[in-house]
């Protein structure tokens, strides 16, 4: 087991290694000896998988367990099923020595994360990732949200977890693609940060140790947030092939995945900045030659007019213009402002 | 003019004083100078009053205003306002640089509070008390919350404003209801505080100097609230009268007003620690002369049980004893924890 700690404003651990679903219930209760009630929230899809030994292991600790689940899908990461959630803990009568557990991916732990946020203005909440990309990303970070009907991630918290458990056995369980999502988001640490974990990343292609790269991952993603808790700066360069990736996801109207979007994102974004002589042709080509050995796409049919528009309606826009994370080398990317009227010329050029 | 700076983790100045509405825009943007556009934030009582100053005011400065005015009353503070109204800035893409202003008493404040610490997750907000009680009460201290059907204020953030104006001309207008109601809140500061304070308001009643008085309320809260930022201990002598006072609220169904029911609430506390030993009589009679003496209500009709129940729905339970702020002298309040178990008992001899 490895144990990552995230020395933000409330400090918390990250903790990544195989079985640690059965010690929720030791590790909660040693973290939060005030609780006694606490709600699992998760979908659909992992209810059934795992919901049953994270309410044993709960119970065995002595807690009483209550559970909201809801349908999988970035569609229940709304302000409907927020409020309902809300309304439950309401009336399970959680206090604020009570918690919620989140087990599931992205949507679970963002929706869940912003309920704990904001039931009674904050209540403690553990992390349990269950797909690759919450582990890697979400986890960390204590940036929980839902989605309005005008985009996705509108509204939300910064709010940091009481404690992360990540169990790579669940990752197994889940479908290929979803782990393939997942990559998408581990690679981009290594454009980010790390041109020696980049190398074996494409050396290894999906086989890598789960447990060694999320940690790295979780390591790399750490040390910015604690630089940047409220990300108002550096915390930015996260975003690589974020923002035209959400255009790309957007477009597809949800039906493509966020790592895939990401991919597309990060592709258009390396072959712009080529085009554009920010990069070398080097730099492009091992991008978009990793994403492919991952099973990656980096193509999309949508234009550069209509990725533009969906860019524009992205939460990062600050009066004027976009900020986009172009890499300048492996392990070395720049923080580049741009006005909003160039934007679409420059995807066009990475289409 | 008086200033009273408050220097939680985000400090910020309250400023009281004649025709303060006028200089909104002024203000805003040597504050805020990146924002362009501003939403304010009104309700329906409000806004018709004193909505196109603050738009001019605003205008005037260079900005762009929309505004979003709910219908007034503690019925709107609900999910479904906040979710219309993130939705509302959303539609309007006010960026992480506008920021909301919001007009108007404690719904207002909060409601609009919420939305701001949480669309695009914080966006910075201006707050203008347009009662008594939203100036001496929710303009400090950061809460922000909104109402679930199971009880009130059951979901929120701790959000500092960035800027609190509060022109003392604004509560003219307002029913002499209306600023009875506030009074309650203002005569708790001198109870929990100051016994000076106290006795300047027993001898001055309804004609006290609002800008000084105000002035001094938000002193004494900032006093505490900067010892207490995240509501963990101290603060929660501010709940004087409140625990009970929700109680009376609820079951009038939110027909007597928050200072009425907080007037009552601290009357049966008075009362009933006189009856327990934990304070003298003369202090008993002394809260209950200046009660009156200011035309607020010291008697209710509910029984102890039906107040009990609802005091159980309150959410500062934590875990079997409930927190009571018990007036020791004027002046000297101590948080007194009772077994849930007790509280029926203590209110019987309170009423």
């Amino acid at each position: 087991m490895k144990t990552v700690h995230v020395s933000t404003s409330n400090g918390y651990d990250v903790k990544i290694g195989s079985g640690l679903l059965d010690t929720l219930g030791s590790h909660a209760v040693r973290l939060l000896p005030r609780a006694r009630k606490v709600c699992i929230v998760s979908d659909s899809n992992v209810w059934p998988l795992y919901g049953s030994r994270a309410q044993k292991s709960l119970e065995a600790a002595g807690l009483e367990v209550v559970f909201f689940v809801f349908p999988a899908g970035e569609a229940s990461k709304c302000g409907a099923t927020y409020l309902k959630l809300l309304g439950f803990l309401a009336e399970h009568q959680l206090t604020r020595s009570d918690f919620i557990a989140a087990l599931g991916g992205g949507v679970v732990g963002d929706l869940a994360g912003f309920a704990a946020a904001t039931y009674l203005r904050g209540i403690p909440f553990i992390q349990l990732p269950t797909t690759l990309l919450a582990a890697v990303d979400s986890s960390v970070g204590g940036k929980t949200a839902i989605d309005l009907p005008q985009g996705k991630n509108l509204a939300g918290a910064f709010c940091q977890p009481s404690l992360v458990l990540c169990d790579p056995d669940l990752l197994c369980s889940l479908p290929g693609e979803i782990f393939r999502d997942g990559c998408a988001e581990v690679i981009k640490y290594g454009i980010l940060y790390d041109r020696a974990f980049f190398a074996y990343l494409t050396e290894q292609g999906m086989d890598f140790d789960r447990e060694a790269v999320i940690a790295r991952c979780v390591e790399l993603k750490r040390d910015v947030v604690v630089q940047d808790e409220f990300d108002t700066g550096l915390r930015m360069k996260l975003n690589l092939g974020h923002t035209i990736g959400h255009g790309v996801e957007a477009q597809s109207d949800f039906t493509l995945s966020h790592g895939c979007s990401v991919a597309i994102g990060t592709a258009i974004v390396a072959r712009a900045a080529a085009a554009y002589g920010l990069c070398g042709a080097e730099v492009r080509d091992a991008i978009l030659h990793t994403l492919k050995h991952f099973d990656l796409p980096i193509h999309t049919d949508c234009t550069a007019e209509a990725l533009y528009k969906s860019a524009l309606s992205d939460k990062k826009r600050s009066g004027g213009s976009v900020s986009l994370i172009i890499p300048h080398q492996i392990g070395d990317c720049v923080i580049h402002p741009m006005p909003v009227s160039e934007i679409e010329a420059f995807i066009k050029a990475g289409l």
